[in-house]
């Protein structure tokens, strides 16, 4: 492939940009399309009705201008923090590809273009392989160059993630001090509640909780069979109403007092079943039978309110039971967040569905292989042209050639991954996470391994399957091979980045399967009502690890293929603008990680930079340069430190909530006397059957989203920003600034 | 090597064990030995005097009917639960060699005989290798039989350890629940403090903890810098000395009350030093230089003690701050079991400590390859011959070449193994353990890895050091390559379980180290002073992995070469008795690391297995029996899922108590108002000056040891057994209990 095919390609892939973006500047002003491009807003009901101006039919940058100009704050009330996390991302890897593109084009660049001897044709006709490292002749003194440049992305690449880490988690905090009481802050969930042949769960986890935390507990809610909270409903109302029959005739008043370990209306009846005999009944089923049929559909499983934050947090780390299988606790998610359908798998079957959703996800990841082979093989014309002689005709037009070699392959592929993120999101889905968040970043962590591997790895080292895994069954031999495969396959990794990159921007803002579905409506069905609001949430699982795909390929290839790094900041600055478009206006925030994807991409950044470091290794290895080689060993050795620093240094923040924090928002509470207000609205914060309707068809209103973080007020988020500054002062400063917050809070 | 030869080597074996037990069998009654062989007895004040009849000089075997008959309670009460976990080993290992003994002398010995066509000797001069798995034919169908054996002792082997697990667990509960109020129970050690420069550490702890624990903290201690705890003693003295006399002149008496948020007497005059002006002091130096000086020596850590279990564990697990760095809490260890110089290291520095230490001790187990291969280089005599050319008329007679091939490589490996634990517990104490019971669990970890590493993965794939490197770079022919190799060194390392087995137990019933440096004393010195108490603590950190290894050596050979078996199992018998010998009468038991050296040996068991049957893998490969390759697999499969079922059964129960049982013990002890001595005791209990004199030099009188372990009465222990089995039931059925039990105590 030369200059010609690329920019052939890269030029294909801006119009269909410049299209489609352009398109869709056009459509999102149409009234029809108001809930596929505006999903947020209409949720959050701020206009309905949207500037209906002249111009409708005309294309406007207008909305890039808005994503550009929206600010942090903004979107962290719109999208939560994981927008925020997402965003930063992006900043990130446009900070660090910037850096990258300068040094490697004023540095490497040259070196690689004049290191071989080959005499240099007009440079449109010039093979692309001229700008990699092979160019280079063995022992070339200019490898420094290399060397050098991969120290600076790295010392730059560690400094940006530690100071990105550093504020993510000050964000977070100042998040979490901030926001407004979270009736997650105040549950946790039981499971594996221990089964009693005399008394049911409810009645278990109350005398339980009730005796151990005496101090502490609040109340708790039962959790029911999936699909069976409307049916007991139901089952309840008619029981009301038999009992109401049967009291007449006995004349004692049956007390309908809200039950307080129950989850409402649910199984109050339960309460009076001892006073009433089975004998005065005249219902077609005894209360016992009732009562038994309630039990049934009980799961050991509850969720536990207490009366602070604190409280619910040491009951969720500190191990209930001597026997670790029995009494597991863990935060409560937020009610929103909660997966049903999950909570009442049993404990004991949870380490067998991680194994096998582990197991079956690495089959899916070889199983897939067969495609990618294919998709490799229409890099290599010849190959093809083996295979397929009937194509040989056809592959001689200079067009076809340019076509199949440089855009087919990324077309094919992309293709293809479509289907993995709905496989992993079931794997995760029945791996039993209890938070739809959780199923997420799951999701997301296997997608992420999926989409390295198959992308990165198995296009590397292209062949045959069996040589593929033949290849990690000699570990010392990855970095010669690497550097031998990498260089070699750069080409291909730029046209990834225009097709799947670009390409997946473009279709991302145009929304193409929510827009037909909508055209459906409104043209076929002739339904006009546009109040059903966007019913989207960010899609995570699959658009992080596209970021943190295309940052692997842009450390892996940096001093490499230097060239790949201009069309990369491209996207990256482009992914900017789209994703908080997208953020601002269509995507609802339903539940949010509290940041949880940041380690991830952390991670995966750091893993980067390691297998970036090992390649050069690899690569200075077979340019017999051991000065290069020598040098970059401290480097790895550097980066691998830095990693267990951080590590230490912020993922604890990321996993628990500490005492401190706690404590002072359960007195800043305490003392403006909230709490009342708060044990109020726990009783119905976590009600399983509204809760699980929301869950299958949409809600048209979402005004019992009110105390949810979104509307975090500003003077809240300066007050947490000021407790957390101060943060690594002695506590006593701490605690005036806190007392004064809570005086003013007054 | 042949029949003659192995049987040259076990007798030479066991005429050293024989002379050596029946000496020590003389030895100990001598009074002059009574406090090399009774250390234990001593230190527990039973009886000074021991029987001194006539029969001083005739060897009897009284000491292993002692050691027969003494019962677990006995073993739990003198050394601890450490001591009993260590004989549950060996049980263990005697009970599932004993069946596999039985099945492979049954099964498999006659198929290896019978295996090959070759022409049988007599048997005394028949090679051993006619006895292992090599004499069997490629594609022989008798290959069954060894996957039966495989499948019998795997099965076997998971059901002991399955039961074994479940009463340790059990017992480690019951301990617990039983033992006496326990000052580590009520405290936490804080580490990394914040350093203000308004105030001392002291100060800022006090604030901190009774501002965020106010209901449960009770009062804490300071940690000084190692050596200077002495002379902040002398120092306080003097000052002492110096208020009096400037407080006569100002007529404001001094309030000498104990500081509570100190030691003891060490800095109690920083209470009045705000008192008095530094003008009013005629002594040498001012009070704030004295205050700035213990500020100085003060350590960013201290001891703080809560009201109750269940808050001191909370304490502990919960974060304290955001900054995961700072006020970093862990569960006190005993007081005798800190390991008071590594609490001042500063805990940013920790983790690069643990990593140093990882990378030293893996460059020291690499740099240990060359004495084990210049080993490995005497069990093949040509080699050696070529090598020192002037041995080859001495390696002509036949004794010499028995003794050199069969026992001498053996000695000169374990003198080279007697080097490790020692570098290994200077590792740990780098590492920057906070307890003496988690340095030597670290060192037993890293002692067991190196010996299973050196023993037998070096001696299997014998030649360079390089080579051996290369073997691990392909994983995939692991396999294979371990059952090319594993077979051929059957012979060497049955000799080791004689040589180094054998052996080490009668070296260690003689204890020969304490027995010459008291000959020394007593015969050179003329110290006739017996009073001095042993002083020693079981060597877990050398004895476990010894034994574990031979396990790994027993189940690796089962099934290839069986003949090792028999000799092995005498081993178990023999060490089950020396070591129960050594438990109830030397050892003594100042920390308990409480059972933790259980998991160790579970895991290392199960890897065993799964060693075992990789290589039955490559040898059933090798010999091409695909029925019985087919069938080890879901063996290897089910091994692992047994072993992260017993992970999530029963670990946890070893790293954190449970909620339950601290309430209850605290309820127990509030009911039957022994708390206000509990908190009495709690001041002394950490007292830093005593206890680490007490380490250094040995305390002659273990009075103040009274509160410890030791003195559990079996009522306790019946009690506490009781609450346990009944741990399954619902909580209200132990809440019946438990009363009972506080009942009782009333």
């Amino acid at each position: 492939m030369n200059i010609a095919a690329l920019l052939t390609s890269a030029g294909i892939n801006i119009a269909v940009c410049v299209v489609l973006f352009s398109l869709y500047s056009v459509l999102r002003k149409q009234p029809g399309n108001v809930n596929v491009y505006f999903g947020q807003r209409l949720s959050s009901q701020y206009s309905r009705r949207l500037d209906q101006c002249l111009e409708r039919f005309v294309p406007s940058p207008s909305w890039i201008l808005k994503a550009w100009e929206t600010s942090e704050d903004e979107i962290l009330a719109t999208g939560g923090l994981d927008a925020v996390v997402f965003v930063r991302i992006l900043v990130f890897s446009i900070r660090i590809f910037s850096i990258a593109a300068v040094i490697c084009t004023v540095l490497v660049l040259p070196v690689n273009y004049h290191g071989g001897e080959r005499m240099h044709t007009h440079i449109p006709f010039e093979s692309l392989d001229v700008f990699t490292i092979e160019n280079v002749k063995e022992g070339s003194k200019w490898l420094w160059a290399h060397c050098l440049a991969l120290y600076i992305i790295t010392l730059a690449a560690c400094t940006l993630l530690y100071f990105e880490y550093k504020s993510i988690t000050n964000l977070k905090l100042v998040h979490i001090i901030g926001s407004p009481p979270n009736p997650s802050h105040f549950a946790i969930l039981v499971r594996s509640i221990p089964w009693s042949s005399e008394e049911s769960y409810c009645d278990t986890v109350k005398k339980f909780f009730s005796y151990y935390h005496p101090s502490t507990y609040l109340s708790h809610q039962m959790v029911y069979k999936s699909g069976t909270v409307q049916k007991l409903k139901d089952d309840a109302e008619q029981v009301c109403k038999v009992i109401r029959d049967a009291s007449l005739e006995n004349t004692c008043k049956p007390s309908f007092t809200q039950c307080w370990c129950s989850g409402g209306t649910t199984n109050s009846f339960k309460m009076i079943s001892n006073e009433i005999g089975i004998d005065s009944v005249h219902g077609r089923m005894g209360y016992n039978d009732k009562h038994l049929d309630v039990r049934k559909k009980e799961c050991p499983a509850a969720f536990v309110f207490f009366k602070n934050r604190y409280a619910a947090l040491i009951a969720a780390q500190t191990p209930q039971s001597s026997n670790p299988m029995l009494w597991v606790t863990d935060l409560a998610p937020e009610p929103h967040d909660v997966y049903w359908s999950n909570i009442c798998i049993p404990y004991r079957q949870l380490w067998i569905r991680k194994i096998a959703t582990l197991v079956a996800s690495i089959v899916f990841m070889i199983v897939f292989l067969i495609p990618v082979t294919f998709v490799q093989s229409l890099t290599q014309l010849d190959k093809l042209q083996k295979m397929l002689p009937f194509m040989t005709r056809m592959l001689k037009k200079k067009f076809v050639v340019q076509v199949v070699s440089g855009y087919l392959p990324s077309v094919i592929l992309v293709l293809f991954l479509c289907a993995v993120p709905p496989v992993m999101m079931l794997f995760s889905a029945v791996e039993g996470s209890i938070s739809r968040s959780g199923r997420k970043k799951s999701a997301c962590c296997k997608v992420l391994y999926f989409t390295i591997w198959n992308v990165f790895f198995v296009n590397v080292f292209a062949g045959s399957i069996i040589s593929q895994l033949l290849v990690f069954s000699s570990v010392t031999d990855l970095p010669t091979q690497l550097a031998k495969a990498v260089p070699s396959q750069a080409t291909f990794f730029t046209t990834y980045v225009f097709s799947s990159g670009w390409a997946s921007l473009a279709i991302e803002v145009m929304q193409i399967y929510p827009l037909l579905c909508n055209l459906f409506r409104r043209v076929i069905l002739r339904i006009k009502d546009d109040s059903q609001g966007g019913s989207l949430s960010f899609p995570y699982h699959t658009e992080i690890p596209r970021i943190l795909l295309f940052g692997f390929l842009g450390f892996t290839s940096a001093i490499l293929a230097p060239l790949m790094l201009p069309f990369l900041l491209f996207y990256f600055f482009l992914a900017y603008l789209v994703y908080r478009n997208q953020i601002i206006n269509v995507y609802i925030a339903k539940y949010d990680s509290g940041g949880q994807f940041w380690p991830i991409a952390h991670n995966t950044t750091v893993f980067s930079l390691i297998v970036a470091q090992v390649i050069a290794l690899g690569v200075f290895g077979l340019k017999r340069s051991t000065v290069a080689s020598g040098f970059t060993i401290p480097l790895l050795i550097g980066t691998l430190l830095f990693h267990q620093y951080c590590r230490q240094r912020f993922l604890p923040v990321f996993r628990s909530n500490s005492a401190k924090i706690l404590v002072d928002m359960d007195r800043r509470d305490e003392h403006s006397g909230k709490m009342g207000d708060i044990y109020d609205h726990l009783r119905s914060a976590y009600n399983q059957s509204s809760l699980m309707q929301d869950a299958s068809n949409q809600p048209q209103c979402f005004s019992h989203h009110e105390d949810k973080r979104n509307d975090m007020s500003s003077e809240d988020i300066e007050k947490g920003k000021e407790i957390i500054q101060k943060d690594d002062r002695p506590w006593y400063v701490n605690r005036t600034l806190s007392s004064k917050a809570v005086l003013g809070a007054k």
